[in-house]
């Protein structure tokens, strides 16, 4: 993928249990990758978690965003799982990459 | 901060070892916090790493990356720290936030 792409940065903290996350957070990774103009995504958790998801274009964002499953993870994850969470719309101008 | 405004992502995998690093990455947190145009950072840490400063402008971005012990910071990084990272520099265009 080259710039210009779309991330949306997703920083939460979970409430104490797992209270079936797991299990649909699962099915999301899965159900993700179906929609077209996914591009990947990045992940790492501590006492607090970032999921950075990447696509092709805002539209796709939607498409994703609006999956009938997806809505209903949404719906839980305010009413269950997360005390707090930060959602971030972003532009990819530039990137690089490093390996030794 | 209101968007827009923008989001550094740096996504990396360390070598085996401290090597110097813990050192170094606490007084860039210290240092980072003085450049004009810093808004914040996102932090989470497993198996790879993943953090997101904030800044209000490009300017300020590049400020940053000029830094003389940032600079420094960053040859260690490439000869010592890091099997690979990534760095994207982002525009953010929305944001939201959600609190129980």
């Amino acid at each position: 993928m080259k710039p210009p792409y779309y991330a949306v940065i997703f920083v939460s903290v979970r409430t104490e249990g797992d209270n079936g996350y797991g299990v649909t957070a699962d099915r999301m990774e899965e159900l993700v990758k179906d929609i077209p103009g996914y591009l990947g995504m990045d992940h790492a958790r501590d006492s607090n978690s970032i999921t950075i998801c990447y696509w092709d274009s805002l539209e796709a964002i939607d498409t994703w965003k609006q999956n009938m499953e997806h809505k209903e993870a949404q719906r839980m994850g305010r009413e269950k799982w997360y005390a707090s969470y930060k959602l971030k719309i972003c532009k990819v101008e530039r990137d690089y990459s490093f390996e030794k």
